[in-house]
């Protein structure tokens, strides 16, 4: 938690952002997994919440009566049945008063605020839920069917938490460069553990282990295996085979929700094939170069093409694509082996506010994705760059069997794409290397005291010694 | 997963307990966490939805027509995209034939199969949900609000699942033993690694790697603490400290989702001291008490209550405890020390089957909890024993300050407690000993081959060995 003027200044930020109305900020409740009650999942506060209300208890709900310019923690207190089960935990006043918010209230009183709300024909600004539970609480509070939820959500506060939260203060900057030294270390163990007969499953395990040990958890579910070629692969039980590929993409969250991202690709005997090196080179060189001009005043959608035009050159001189780069970038024929977006945003999401759609995050009035393309239709980050962004660097090439199939017979893109060549790729596997980068004043600069070995030299030399 | 065979047997048992109408069993959703689509938690099945339908996909649902003896397994099949994001999948119609299912069909069947068995007035029989995703669904499909789908889930349902469900087969047997091997890892791992000035969140965190790296998953959220008198402590960012007593209650999900759950005491130096191996001896007293006299035809409930008598009787010798011991009991004045129940059925959820409510698993018509007792209101399972059950056996003695407070305040069960005496054991902490036991034809024994240190010489030797 950072100290409470942070809060404070947010919320009256937040205020003067949205201008009337009540905002009611969902903190989210236990998410049951196969049983009510004991049977949850670990607890994972809403960002939202977290930005503005800093306490990560569940059963929280953040209320600013921008008109009456009051606010309100609102959440129950436990009892003695609770303490025993689950340890004396604060008060809601003192949560309250932790943050700087001057009022606290019992649950049931949020049903009298909306209520007044609502009768003084009062605008109630939410977020759009993603939890079922908070859905059905806005059903109930609102009166309003989760089918129609997503388009009563308040698109003045969806604007103003984008805008506050897309630029990274020092404090934040500081919690995110925490974050990458345990995703340094998750990505280095699993450098270590990689050899052939161990299975994927164990090694994720293990890295899972390194991001529950030293933060709260992993910002996403660990990607580790050797069908790199599956964007979100889950790790298997088979075990690492000499001569194959794997990819691991992987983050933590530190114990205040900060995360971390990075994918690296490697070999499971610890060096490079000839031919694994020369696509790795190309992913290698599009990360770089996506490094080299990203900076303030660029849309990201324009790093992401140039990203797609540098890795068609060289994927035509390896015959695998043909014709003019121009033409076949603007067809989408790179897609074939990119099928994602360059990269996204990152803070205390992973992929930062896609609660609040990508269309709101990573795109504004002047830049709107293209949905009709395959492949660039995923591109969650496009608009222009400034100092404070952190996004994630994420090239990859990859050879998807049923994509390379699908193509081939619909003929689609067949002017830029050699699909004999392809063929004899079709059990290579797949790269990516990611990383997550901070804009600052006149460039970028990654995030992440140490990194990740990446350059095939690197990599090969940090397997053979550790 | 099991062959078809089972889960045709299983089905075809649960129809002639049912007797008629329509069931449907909801398979789980994926759930989201701090955002929708991608920021999911790890997917986990419905247990009932297993051992029925053995598939471990999101998005399905088993309808079983009981009147006109059919079975459908409802899903979408995926698309081009999905197989780029998440690789090639079994279609809907191979996942039912895997499971002995003749048919399938697309989501939307199954509005169409509720809207026909409500207009024909037949009995559509679903399970009390738990997961909101599903309270929704009912709610749609069948206009029953989330407040009152509880008591409109299928009492014949609910008891055929829990008449089968309890009695563990051989096949079930031997998963359980597979998770009790990645428990005992997980265990020894934590004593390996105990030591003074390592923080409660790494050592928890490497125990739940253990877990993730063998099986599916911890069977529940890993309670590792010093803090051992907060029964569900969460692992802090505390060091261990030399003289504390450390309570590490963690269990695996295997592959099949089968559970441990086990729980060890140790001493953060690997000696115990004295007092803490007085009342130590006496939870071990306890813990084999219980293994003693478990057989068929006992209830649990008695069961619970000889230990808390056992318990009674040492703790008046070390002058905690005094007056009658069986009357101490009746007035549940061992609560303050043992405030939850001695165990609870385990198989597919490590508290099995409490989705449908403790009072229809752990107990029938000839017991009842008694609900009104601070303690005995915890109790799980209290119904005679049968073979083929799986049970925890978890007495525990906790010192609890804010309860000693309690109690000492109003008076409550003063002419059994020594509260001057209580006083001074307010830092101790609290030890709990805990193993699974599979109920037999004339007693009991343990799951697990490996049994994990727990008499104390054998704590200490492992620990100075290790």
């Amino acid at each position: 938690m950072f100290n409470k003027e942070t809060y404070i200044r947010r919320r009256k930020e937040l205020q003067r952002l949205v201008g009337d109305g009540v905002i009611v900020l969902f903190g989210n409740n236990e998410s049951p997994c196969n049983f009510p009650n004991n049977g949850y999942y670990p607890f994972r506060q809403d960002s939202s919440f977290l930005y503005y209300f800093g306490q990560q208890r569940d059963g929280l709900v953040g209320v600013i009566d921008i008109d009456n310019n009051t606010e309100t923690l609102i959440g129950d207190d436990i009892d003695i049945e609770d303490i025993v089960w689950y340890g004396s935990v604060n008060s809601v006043s003192n949560m309250a008063s932790e943050v700087g918010v001057s009022h606290s209230a019992p649950m049931k009183e949020l049903t009298k605020i909306c209520n007044d709300a609502l009768r003084q024909k009062r605008k109630i600004h939410f977020l759009p839920p993603y939890r079922f539970d908070i859905k059905l609480q806005i059903l109930d509070l609102l009166g309003i069917h989760p089918n129609q939820q997503k388009e009563s959500a308040s698109m003045n506060l969806i604007k103003a938490v984008v805008k506050m939260r897309s630029v990274k203060d020092a404090e934040e900057i500081k919690e995110l460069e925490h974050a990458a030294t345990i995703g340094y270390q998750m990505h280095t163990t699993a450098m270590r553990l990689i050899k052939p007969g161990r299975t994927e499953k164990y090694i994720a395990g293990q890295v899972n282990g390194i991001a529950l040990s030293y933060g709260s958890s992993v910002s996403f579910p660990t990607i580790f295996s050797q069908h790199g070629e599956i964007l979100h692969g889950a790790p298997s039980l088979n075990q690492l085979e000499a001569g194959k590929l794997v990819l691991c993409d992987a983050g933590a969250e530190n114990m205040n929700n900060y995360c971390s991202d990075n994918t690296r690709t490697m070999p499971v005997t610890g060096k490079f094939t000839q031919r694994q090196l020369e696509i790795y080179s190309i992913v290698e060189a599009c990360h770089d170069y996506a490094l080299e001009i990203s900076k303030p005043g660029v849309k990201y959608f324009d790093v992401h093409l140039a990203v797609c035009r540098l890795m068609t050159d060289r994927l035509k001189e390896l015959g695998l694509m043909k014709g003019d780069t121009e033409e076949a970038v603007r067809a989408g024929a790179h897609a074939i082996f990119l099928p994602h977006g360059l990269g996204h945003m990152m803070g205390l999401d992973v992929h930062d506010m896609e609660n609040l759609d990508q269309i709101n995050v990573g795109f504004d009035e002047e830049t709107r994705p293209n949905l009709n393309q395959f492949g660039t239709n995923s591109l969650r980050m496009g608009r222009r760059l400034e100092e404070g962004f952190v996004v994630t660097d994420e090239p990859g090439i990859y050879f998807i069997p049923d994509l390379i199939d699908d193509w081939k017979t619909s003929g689609y893109c067949k002017d830029f794409l050699n699909f004999d060549k392809l063929e004899s790729y079709k059990d290579f596997g797949g790269i990516r290397l990611e990383d997550d980068i901070l804009i600052t004043h006149d460039g970028c600069r990654f995030i992440g005291k140490d990194l990740i070995p990446y350059h095939p030299n690197d990599v090969e030399a940090f397997m053979e010694n550790n």
